[in-house]
Protein backbone atom coordinates (compact mmCIF):
# COMPACT_ATOMS: atom_id res chain seq x y z
CA UNK A 1 0.00 0.00 0.00
CA UNK A 2 1.49 3.36 -0.84
CA UNK A 3 0.35 6.81 0.54
CA UNK A 4 -0.63 10.14 -1.35
CA UNK A 5 -1.20 12.80 -0.07
CA UNK A 6 -4.25 14.88 -2.35
CA UNK A 7 -5.08 19.01 -2.50
CA UNK A 8 -8.36 19.20 -3.22
CA UNK A 9 -10.33 22.32 -4.41
CA UNK A 10 -13.95 22.10 -3.81
CA UNK A 11 -17.10 23.90 -4.50
CA UNK A 12 -18.83 22.91 -0.87
CA UNK A 13 -21.84 24.66 -1.99
CA UNK A 14 -24.17 21.40 -3.03
CA UNK A 15 -22.23 19.05 -0.39
CA UNK A 16 -23.19 17.86 3.02
CA UNK A 17 -19.63 18.59 4.12
CA UNK A 18 -16.32 17.02 3.59
CA UNK A 19 -17.04 14.24 6.48
CA UNK A 20 -18.68 10.83 5.28
CA UNK A 21 -21.87 10.29 7.07
CA UNK A 22 -24.11 7.25 7.97
CA UNK A 23 -27.15 8.45 5.74
CA UNK A 24 -25.61 10.19 2.68
CA UNK A 25 -22.42 9.67 0.10
CA UNK A 26 -22.71 13.32 -1.06
CA UNK A 27 -19.86 14.29 1.15
CA UNK A 28 -16.72 15.42 -1.06
CA UNK A 29 -15.35 12.39 1.06
CA UNK A 30 -17.49 10.30 0.21
CA UNK A 31 -16.87 11.15 -3.70
CA UNK A 32 -13.42 10.57 -3.27
CA UNK A 33 -13.57 7.17 -1.32
CA UNK A 34 -16.21 6.06 -3.88
CA UNK A 35 -14.01 6.67 -7.20
CA UNK A 36 -11.19 5.46 -5.41
CA UNK A 37 -11.94 2.12 -4.54
CA UNK A 38 -13.62 1.69 -8.51
CA UNK A 39 -9.95 2.93 -9.60
CA UNK A 40 -8.51 0.37 -7.62
CA UNK A 41 -11.33 -2.17 -8.26
CA UNK A 42 -11.86 -2.71 -4.54
CA UNK A 43 -15.45 -3.68 -3.12
CA UNK A 44 -17.60 -2.80 -0.49
CA UNK A 45 -15.77 -4.99 1.99
CA UNK A 46 -12.49 -3.01 1.13
CA UNK A 47 -13.40 0.03 1.78
CA UNK A 48 -10.98 2.53 1.41
CA UNK A 49 -10.63 6.10 3.85
CA UNK A 50 -9.74 9.62 2.90
CA UNK A 51 -7.90 11.05 5.72
CA UNK A 52 -9.28 15.07 5.38
CA UNK A 53 -6.93 17.75 7.29
CA UNK A 54 -10.38 19.09 8.59
CA UNK A 55 -13.85 18.58 8.57
CA UNK A 56 -15.65 21.22 6.73
CA UNK A 57 -19.33 21.86 7.57
CA UNK A 58 -21.88 21.50 4.75
CA UNK A 59 -21.72 24.01 2.18
CA UNK A 60 -18.35 25.75 3.20
CA UNK A 61 -15.42 25.27 0.13
CA UNK A 62 -11.99 24.78 -0.35
CA UNK A 63 -9.04 26.13 -2.19
CA UNK A 64 -6.74 23.68 -0.93
CA UNK A 65 -8.07 21.07 1.67
CA UNK A 66 -5.67 18.29 1.72
CA UNK A 67 -5.89 14.36 2.59
CA UNK A 68 -4.02 11.33 2.40
CA UNK A 69 -5.02 8.04 1.03
CA UNK A 70 -3.44 4.63 1.14
CA UNK A 71 -3.71 3.22 -2.08
CA UNK A 72 -3.18 -0.73 -3.57
CA UNK A 73 -2.18 0.88 -7.17
CA UNK A 74 0.59 0.59 -10.00
CA UNK A 75 -0.65 4.34 -11.17
CA UNK A 76 1.31 7.29 -10.99
CA UNK A 77 0.69 10.27 -8.98
CA UNK A 78 -0.10 11.83 -12.47
CA UNK A 79 -2.20 9.25 -13.42
CA UNK A 80 -4.20 9.43 -10.52
CA UNK A 81 -4.55 13.54 -10.87
CA UNK A 82 -5.82 12.58 -14.12
CA UNK A 83 -8.26 9.44 -13.74
CA UNK A 84 -9.64 11.67 -10.53
CA UNK A 85 -10.63 14.96 -12.42
CA UNK A 86 -11.72 12.95 -15.23
CA UNK A 87 -14.62 10.74 -13.30
CA UNK A 88 -15.03 13.10 -10.40
CA UNK A 89 -18.16 16.14 -10.57
CA UNK A 90 -16.98 19.60 -11.65
CA UNK A 91 -17.31 21.11 -8.84
CA UNK A 92 -14.46 18.56 -6.98
CA UNK A 93 -10.91 19.22 -8.45
CA UNK A 94 -7.77 17.64 -7.81
CA UNK A 95 -4.95 20.11 -7.74
CA UNK A 96 -2.17 17.61 -6.35
CA UNK A 97 -0.93 14.58 -5.98
CA UNK A 98 2.04 13.42 -4.19
CA UNK A 99 3.23 10.21 -2.86
CA UNK A 100 4.01 10.42 0.77
CA UNK A 101 5.78 8.61 3.46
CA UNK A 102 3.92 6.09 4.88
CA UNK A 103 3.60 8.00 8.29
CA UNK A 104 2.13 11.02 6.71
CA UNK A 105 -1.24 12.05 8.36
CA UNK A 106 -2.49 14.15 6.97
CA UNK A 107 -4.43 15.50 9.92
CA UNK A 108 -1.98 14.62 12.98
CA UNK A 109 0.57 16.87 10.82
CA UNK A 110 -1.07 19.62 10.18
CA UNK A 111 0.79 22.38 11.67
CA UNK A 112 -1.42 25.71 10.94
CA UNK A 113 -4.51 26.39 8.97
CA UNK A 114 -5.88 29.01 7.00
CA UNK A 115 -9.39 29.80 6.10
CA UNK A 116 -11.00 32.94 4.90
CA UNK A 117 -14.44 34.41 5.08
CA UNK A 118 -15.99 36.28 2.33
CA UNK A 119 -18.82 39.52 3.11
CA UNK A 120 -20.07 41.22 0.54
CA UNK A 121 -22.02 44.82 1.23
CA UNK A 122 -23.21 47.47 -1.46
CA UNK A 123 -26.07 48.85 -3.48
CA UNK A 124 -25.48 46.26 -6.51
CA UNK A 125 -25.49 42.59 -6.36
CA UNK A 126 -22.48 40.34 -6.23
CA UNK A 127 -23.68 38.44 -9.25
CA UNK A 128 -20.77 36.11 -10.21
CA UNK A 129 -19.83 35.00 -6.84
CA UNK A 130 -23.11 35.04 -5.09
CA UNK A 131 -22.92 31.43 -3.46
CA UNK A 132 -19.57 32.52 -1.78
CA UNK A 133 -20.17 35.57 -0.15
CA UNK A 134 -22.28 36.25 2.93
CA UNK A 135 -23.97 39.29 1.80
CA UNK A 136 -24.94 41.95 3.99
CA UNK A 137 -27.76 44.63 4.20
CA UNK A 138 -25.77 47.23 6.05
CA UNK A 139 -22.13 48.01 6.32
CA UNK A 140 -20.34 47.44 9.53
CA UNK A 141 -17.83 49.35 11.55
CA UNK A 142 -14.61 47.92 10.28
CA UNK A 143 -12.04 50.03 12.39
CA UNK A 144 -14.31 48.16 15.71
CA UNK A 145 -14.09 44.50 13.97
CA UNK A 146 -10.51 45.24 13.46
CA UNK A 147 -9.82 45.89 17.71
CA UNK A 148 -11.92 42.92 18.43
CA UNK A 149 -10.43 40.59 16.05
CA UNK A 150 -7.14 41.60 18.34
CA UNK A 151 -8.61 40.80 21.12
CA UNK A 152 -9.78 37.11 19.90
CA UNK A 153 -6.29 36.53 19.32
CA UNK A 154 -3.88 34.08 21.03
CA UNK A 155 -3.74 30.95 22.89
CA UNK A 156 -7.29 30.40 24.55
CA UNK A 157 -9.59 28.00 25.32
CA UNK A 158 -12.48 28.94 22.31
CA UNK A 159 -15.40 26.77 24.49
CA UNK A 160 -17.50 29.83 23.06
CA UNK A 161 -16.91 29.94 19.92
CA UNK A 162 -17.55 25.66 19.74
CA UNK A 163 -20.58 24.82 17.67
CA UNK A 164 -20.25 21.64 19.18
CA UNK A 165 -22.34 21.10 22.75
CA UNK A 166 -21.07 17.59 23.95
CA UNK A 167 -17.28 18.37 22.65
CA UNK A 168 -15.45 16.21 24.85
CA UNK A 169 -11.58 16.99 23.90
CA UNK A 170 -9.96 20.40 24.69
CA UNK A 171 -11.00 23.28 23.42
CA UNK A 172 -7.94 25.08 23.71
CA UNK A 173 -6.03 26.03 20.49
CA UNK A 174 -3.85 29.08 19.04
CA UNK A 175 -5.34 31.59 16.75
CA UNK A 176 -1.62 33.81 15.25
CA UNK A 177 -3.97 36.43 13.36
CA UNK A 178 -7.04 37.90 12.07
CA UNK A 179 -6.65 39.89 9.11
CA UNK A 180 -9.75 41.97 7.82
CA UNK A 181 -9.66 43.82 4.49
CA UNK A 182 -11.96 45.68 2.70
CA UNK A 183 -11.88 46.13 -1.01
CA UNK A 184 -14.69 47.68 -2.77
CA UNK A 185 -18.14 46.18 -1.69
CA UNK A 186 -16.24 42.94 -0.20
CA UNK A 187 -14.85 42.24 3.44
CA UNK A 188 -12.34 39.43 3.64
CA UNK A 189 -11.68 37.80 7.32
CA UNK A 190 -8.83 35.92 6.91
CA UNK A 191 -7.84 33.30 9.97
CA UNK A 192 -4.59 31.33 10.83
CA UNK A 193 -4.36 29.13 13.72
CA UNK A 194 -3.21 25.65 14.65
CA UNK A 195 -6.69 24.27 14.26
CA UNK A 196 -10.45 25.74 14.83
CA UNK A 197 -13.12 23.98 16.70
CA UNK A 198 -16.10 22.85 15.02
CA UNK A 199 -18.01 25.87 13.53
CA UNK A 200 -15.46 27.98 15.39
CA UNK A 201 -14.51 30.41 12.41
CA UNK A 202 -18.34 31.02 12.13
CA UNK A 203 -19.16 31.74 15.24
CA UNK A 204 -16.01 34.33 15.29
CA UNK A 205 -17.34 35.90 11.99
CA UNK A 206 -20.63 36.16 13.69
CA UNK A 207 -19.17 37.71 16.95
CA UNK A 208 -16.88 40.02 15.08
CA UNK A 209 -20.17 41.50 12.47
CA UNK A 210 -21.92 42.03 16.40
CA UNK A 211 -19.49 44.00 17.05
CA UNK A 212 -19.38 45.56 13.86
CA UNK A 213 -22.97 46.30 14.31
CA UNK A 214 -22.47 47.88 17.60
CA UNK A 215 -24.07 45.21 19.50
CA UNK A 216 -20.85 44.38 21.36
CA UNK A 217 -18.05 46.16 22.22
CA UNK A 218 -14.23 45.20 21.41
CA UNK A 219 -13.55 45.24 24.81
CA UNK A 220 -16.15 42.06 25.83
CA UNK A 221 -14.74 40.04 23.75
CA UNK A 222 -12.12 38.69 26.72
CA UNK A 223 -15.14 38.12 28.87
CA UNK A 224 -16.21 36.17 25.95
CA UNK A 225 -13.86 33.50 25.93
CA UNK A 226 -13.06 33.66 30.03
CA UNK A 227 -17.19 32.52 30.03
CA UNK A 228 -16.48 29.14 28.09
CA UNK A 229 -20.26 29.45 27.27
CA UNK A 230 -21.58 29.60 23.41
CA UNK A 231 -24.27 31.63 24.44
CA UNK A 232 -22.19 34.41 24.71
CA UNK A 233 -20.74 35.12 21.84
CA UNK A 234 -22.48 35.48 18.73
CA UNK A 235 -24.43 33.39 16.00
CA UNK A 236 -23.47 31.23 13.21
CA UNK A 237 -22.44 33.23 10.26
CA UNK A 238 -23.56 31.21 6.97
CA UNK A 239 -21.31 28.45 5.52
CA UNK A 240 -21.23 29.55 2.00
CA UNK A 241 -19.02 32.73 2.77
CA UNK A 242 -16.25 29.82 4.27
CA UNK A 243 -13.56 28.73 2.53
CA UNK A 244 -10.32 26.41 3.28
CA UNK A 245 -7.28 29.02 1.86
CA UNK A 246 -4.62 26.51 2.98
CA UNK A 247 -3.25 23.58 5.34
CA UNK A 248 0.50 23.96 6.94
CA UNK A 249 2.71 21.11 7.21
CA UNK B 1 -41.96 60.14 -19.31
CA UNK B 2 -38.58 60.22 -18.31
CA UNK B 3 -35.70 58.13 -19.92
CA UNK B 4 -32.89 56.08 -17.66
CA UNK B 5 -29.93 54.15 -18.52
CA UNK B 6 -29.37 51.21 -16.88
CA UNK B 7 -25.94 49.27 -16.36
CA UNK B 8 -26.81 45.77 -15.71
CA UNK B 9 -24.61 42.69 -14.44
CA UNK B 10 -25.88 39.44 -15.20
CA UNK B 11 -25.07 35.57 -15.13
CA UNK B 12 -26.44 34.39 -18.30
CA UNK B 13 -26.17 30.86 -17.56
CA UNK B 14 -29.79 29.77 -16.81
CA UNK B 15 -31.60 32.40 -19.15
CA UNK B 16 -32.99 32.55 -22.71
CA UNK B 17 -30.73 35.36 -23.36
CA UNK B 18 -31.19 38.86 -23.35
CA UNK B 19 -34.21 39.32 -25.23
CA UNK B 20 -38.06 39.08 -24.91
CA UNK B 21 -39.36 36.13 -26.54
CA UNK B 22 -42.49 34.86 -27.26
CA UNK B 23 -42.79 31.46 -25.67
CA UNK B 24 -40.86 32.97 -22.32
CA UNK B 25 -40.09 35.51 -19.76
CA UNK B 26 -37.01 33.58 -19.05
CA UNK B 27 -34.57 36.40 -20.36
CA UNK B 28 -32.97 39.26 -19.04
CA UNK B 29 -35.13 41.79 -20.67
CA UNK B 30 -38.29 40.02 -20.13
CA UNK B 31 -37.45 39.96 -15.68
CA UNK B 32 -36.26 43.59 -16.15
CA UNK B 33 -39.61 44.69 -17.78
CA UNK B 34 -41.84 42.44 -15.82
CA UNK B 35 -40.43 44.31 -12.43
CA UNK B 36 -39.99 47.30 -14.12
CA UNK B 37 -44.26 47.66 -15.01
CA UNK B 38 -44.52 46.34 -11.18
CA UNK B 39 -42.43 48.84 -9.66
CA UNK B 40 -44.75 51.66 -12.18
CA UNK B 41 -47.86 50.07 -11.59
CA UNK B 42 -48.43 49.47 -15.04
CA UNK B 43 -50.86 46.75 -16.86
CA UNK B 44 -50.44 44.30 -19.64
CA UNK B 45 -51.98 46.93 -21.54
CA UNK B 46 -49.21 49.47 -21.17
CA UNK B 47 -46.27 47.40 -21.94
CA UNK B 48 -42.91 49.37 -20.81
CA UNK B 49 -40.07 47.93 -23.66
CA UNK B 50 -36.39 47.91 -21.62
CA UNK B 51 -33.87 48.98 -25.13
CA UNK B 52 -30.71 46.65 -24.47
CA UNK B 53 -27.92 47.64 -26.40
CA UNK B 54 -27.18 44.51 -27.97
CA UNK B 55 -28.65 40.86 -27.53
CA UNK B 56 -26.68 38.27 -25.81
CA UNK B 57 -27.37 34.83 -26.82
CA UNK B 58 -28.48 32.07 -24.27
CA UNK B 59 -25.92 31.69 -21.92
CA UNK B 60 -24.12 34.34 -22.48
CA UNK B 61 -23.17 36.75 -19.23
CA UNK B 62 -22.48 40.33 -18.85
CA UNK B 63 -20.42 42.47 -16.78
CA UNK B 64 -22.05 45.78 -17.91
CA UNK B 65 -24.55 45.09 -20.73
CA UNK B 66 -26.22 48.76 -20.99
CA UNK B 67 -30.15 49.76 -21.56
CA UNK B 68 -32.36 52.55 -21.79
CA UNK B 69 -36.11 52.62 -20.49
CA UNK B 70 -38.89 54.88 -20.46
CA UNK B 71 -40.60 55.40 -17.01
CA UNK B 72 -43.38 57.19 -15.53
CA UNK B 73 -41.83 57.48 -11.96
CA UNK B 74 -41.21 59.78 -9.76
CA UNK B 75 -38.06 57.57 -8.26
CA UNK B 76 -35.08 58.88 -8.23
CA UNK B 77 -31.69 57.06 -10.17
CA UNK B 78 -31.10 55.34 -6.33
CA UNK B 79 -34.28 54.42 -5.62
CA UNK B 80 -34.78 52.72 -9.22
CA UNK B 81 -31.36 50.81 -8.32
CA UNK B 82 -32.43 49.76 -5.08
CA UNK B 83 -35.91 48.72 -5.77
CA UNK B 84 -34.44 46.62 -8.64
CA UNK B 85 -31.94 45.03 -6.73
CA UNK B 86 -34.23 44.44 -4.12
CA UNK B 87 -36.97 42.62 -6.07
CA UNK B 88 -34.39 40.63 -8.67
CA UNK B 89 -32.64 37.25 -8.72
CA UNK B 90 -29.67 37.14 -7.53
CA UNK B 91 -27.94 36.56 -10.72
CA UNK B 92 -29.03 39.60 -12.06
CA UNK B 93 -27.62 43.41 -10.56
CA UNK B 94 -28.53 46.61 -11.67
CA UNK B 95 -25.10 48.27 -11.48
CA UNK B 96 -26.45 52.03 -11.95
CA UNK B 97 -29.90 53.58 -13.47
CA UNK B 98 -28.68 57.05 -14.22
CA UNK B 99 -31.17 59.68 -16.31
CA UNK B 100 -30.39 60.37 -19.77
CA UNK B 101 -31.38 62.62 -22.10
CA UNK B 102 -34.83 61.77 -24.18
CA UNK B 103 -32.98 60.84 -27.44
CA UNK B 104 -30.21 58.53 -25.76
CA UNK B 105 -30.78 55.07 -27.44
CA UNK B 106 -28.63 52.49 -25.33
CA UNK B 107 -28.18 50.75 -29.20
CA UNK B 108 -28.07 53.70 -31.65
CA UNK B 109 -26.18 55.43 -29.75
CA UNK B 110 -23.42 52.68 -28.54
CA UNK B 111 -19.85 53.13 -30.82
CA UNK B 112 -18.39 50.21 -29.69
CA UNK B 113 -18.35 47.28 -27.63
CA UNK B 114 -15.79 44.97 -25.71
CA UNK B 115 -16.40 41.24 -25.02
CA UNK B 116 -14.55 38.59 -23.84
CA UNK B 117 -14.23 35.18 -24.09
CA UNK B 118 -12.93 32.64 -21.62
CA UNK B 119 -10.79 28.83 -21.98
CA UNK B 120 -9.35 27.13 -19.75
CA UNK B 121 -6.92 24.11 -20.41
CA UNK B 122 -5.37 22.33 -17.46
CA UNK B 123 -4.67 18.63 -15.70
CA UNK B 124 -7.09 20.41 -12.79
CA UNK B 125 -10.36 21.79 -13.03
CA UNK B 126 -11.35 24.82 -12.89
CA UNK B 127 -14.05 24.75 -9.56
CA UNK B 128 -15.06 28.00 -8.74
CA UNK B 129 -15.77 29.49 -12.70
CA UNK B 130 -16.32 26.39 -14.35
CA UNK B 131 -19.82 27.68 -15.59
CA UNK B 132 -17.96 30.74 -17.15
CA UNK B 133 -15.25 29.27 -18.99
CA UNK B 134 -14.97 26.56 -22.19
CA UNK B 135 -12.76 23.33 -20.98
CA UNK B 136 -10.14 22.81 -24.00
CA UNK B 137 -9.22 19.29 -23.46
CA UNK B 138 -5.45 19.99 -25.23
CA UNK B 139 -3.84 23.41 -25.28
CA UNK B 140 -3.80 25.39 -28.47
CA UNK B 141 -0.88 27.08 -29.96
CA UNK B 142 -1.17 30.48 -28.92
CA UNK B 143 1.32 32.39 -31.24
CA UNK B 144 -0.98 30.47 -34.47
CA UNK B 145 -3.77 32.04 -32.81
CA UNK B 146 -2.18 35.12 -32.46
CA UNK B 147 -1.45 35.51 -36.05
CA UNK B 148 -4.90 34.39 -37.19
CA UNK B 149 -6.53 37.14 -34.52
CA UNK B 150 -4.51 39.66 -36.46
CA UNK B 151 -5.91 39.10 -39.44
CA UNK B 152 -9.82 39.38 -38.89
CA UNK B 153 -9.22 42.74 -37.43
CA UNK B 154 -10.63 45.49 -39.94
CA UNK B 155 -13.38 46.49 -41.50
CA UNK B 156 -14.61 43.78 -43.67
CA UNK B 157 -18.20 41.78 -44.48
CA UNK B 158 -17.51 39.46 -41.77
CA UNK B 159 -20.62 36.88 -43.22
CA UNK B 160 -18.92 33.97 -42.89
CA UNK B 161 -19.06 34.41 -38.88
CA UNK B 162 -22.84 35.58 -39.04
CA UNK B 163 -25.07 32.80 -37.19
CA UNK B 164 -28.17 34.27 -38.46
CA UNK B 165 -28.59 32.74 -42.16
CA UNK B 166 -31.61 34.83 -42.79
CA UNK B 167 -29.35 38.05 -41.93
CA UNK B 168 -30.72 40.66 -44.78
CA UNK B 169 -29.05 43.77 -43.31
CA UNK B 170 -25.44 44.51 -43.57
CA UNK B 171 -23.06 42.20 -42.46
CA UNK B 172 -19.96 44.93 -42.70
CA UNK B 173 -18.57 45.59 -39.09
CA UNK B 174 -15.51 46.57 -37.94
CA UNK B 175 -13.28 44.84 -35.69
CA UNK B 176 -10.60 47.14 -34.02
CA UNK B 177 -8.83 44.69 -31.83
CA UNK B 178 -8.70 40.53 -31.07
CA UNK B 179 -6.18 40.49 -27.65
CA UNK B 180 -5.32 37.17 -26.40
CA UNK B 181 -4.05 36.98 -22.63
CA UNK B 182 -2.66 33.46 -22.08
CA UNK B 183 -2.37 33.36 -17.74
CA UNK B 184 -1.62 30.37 -15.84
CA UNK B 185 -4.65 27.59 -17.10
CA UNK B 186 -6.69 30.64 -18.36
CA UNK B 187 -6.84 31.68 -22.06
CA UNK B 188 -8.74 35.30 -22.71
CA UNK B 189 -9.69 36.84 -25.97
CA UNK B 190 -11.16 39.73 -25.65
CA UNK B 191 -12.37 41.85 -28.84
CA UNK B 192 -13.41 45.13 -29.62
CA UNK B 193 -15.46 46.16 -32.51
CA UNK B 194 -18.46 48.85 -33.39
CA UNK B 195 -20.95 45.92 -33.10
CA UNK B 196 -21.18 42.20 -33.67
CA UNK B 197 -23.29 40.17 -35.65
CA UNK B 198 -25.49 37.26 -33.82
CA UNK B 199 -22.68 34.23 -32.68
CA UNK B 200 -19.94 36.02 -34.17
CA UNK B 201 -17.68 36.25 -31.63
CA UNK B 202 -17.87 32.14 -30.67
CA UNK B 203 -17.70 31.76 -34.49
CA UNK B 204 -14.51 33.77 -34.48
CA UNK B 205 -13.57 32.09 -31.40
CA UNK B 206 -14.15 28.63 -32.71
CA UNK B 207 -12.46 29.64 -36.18
CA UNK B 208 -9.70 30.82 -33.48
CA UNK B 209 -9.49 27.50 -31.85
CA UNK B 210 -9.56 25.69 -35.39
CA UNK B 211 -6.14 27.78 -36.30
CA UNK B 212 -4.82 26.90 -32.53
CA UNK B 213 -5.18 22.96 -33.38
CA UNK B 214 -3.75 23.47 -36.63
CA UNK B 215 -6.99 22.24 -38.88
CA UNK B 216 -6.79 26.29 -40.35
CA UNK B 217 -3.58 28.33 -41.12
CA UNK B 218 -3.40 31.86 -39.87
CA UNK B 219 -3.13 32.88 -43.89
CA UNK B 220 -6.49 30.98 -44.27
CA UNK B 221 -8.05 33.72 -42.34
CA UNK B 222 -8.57 36.36 -45.04
CA UNK B 223 -10.16 33.57 -47.79
CA UNK B 224 -12.63 32.81 -45.30
CA UNK B 225 -13.78 36.50 -44.92
CA UNK B 226 -13.88 36.66 -48.28
CA UNK B 227 -16.20 33.40 -49.18
CA UNK B 228 -18.92 35.28 -47.20
CA UNK B 229 -19.61 31.63 -46.15
CA UNK B 230 -20.73 30.30 -42.36
CA UNK B 231 -19.22 27.02 -43.93
CA UNK B 232 -15.98 28.66 -44.50
CA UNK B 233 -15.49 29.52 -40.71
CA UNK B 234 -14.67 27.03 -37.46
CA UNK B 235 -17.57 26.16 -35.15
CA UNK B 236 -20.02 28.35 -32.85
CA UNK B 237 -17.83 27.80 -29.03
CA UNK B 238 -20.12 27.57 -26.78
CA UNK B 239 -21.92 30.25 -25.15
CA UNK B 240 -20.70 30.17 -21.72
CA UNK B 241 -17.48 31.34 -22.19
CA UNK B 242 -18.87 34.58 -23.45
CA UNK B 243 -19.25 38.18 -21.73
CA UNK B 244 -20.18 41.38 -22.52
CA UNK B 245 -17.47 43.42 -20.95
CA UNK B 246 -18.35 46.89 -21.98
CA UNK B 247 -20.75 49.29 -24.03
CA UNK B 248 -19.27 52.54 -25.61
CA UNK B 249 -21.10 55.90 -25.87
Amino acid sequence: MKNFKLTIRYDGTRYNGWQHQKNTKDTIQGKLETLLMRMTNKTEDEPITVIGAGRTDAGVSAIAMTANVYLDTTFSEQEIKEYMNKYLPDDISIDDVKRVDKRFHSRFNATGKTYRYTLWCGDTKPVFDRKYVYVLEKMPDIESIKAAAEMLIGTNDYKSFCGNKKMKKSTVRTVDSIKIFQKDSYIIMEFHGDGFLQNMIRILVGTLLDVGYGKKKPEEMKNIIDAKDRQEAGPTAPSNGLCLVEVDY
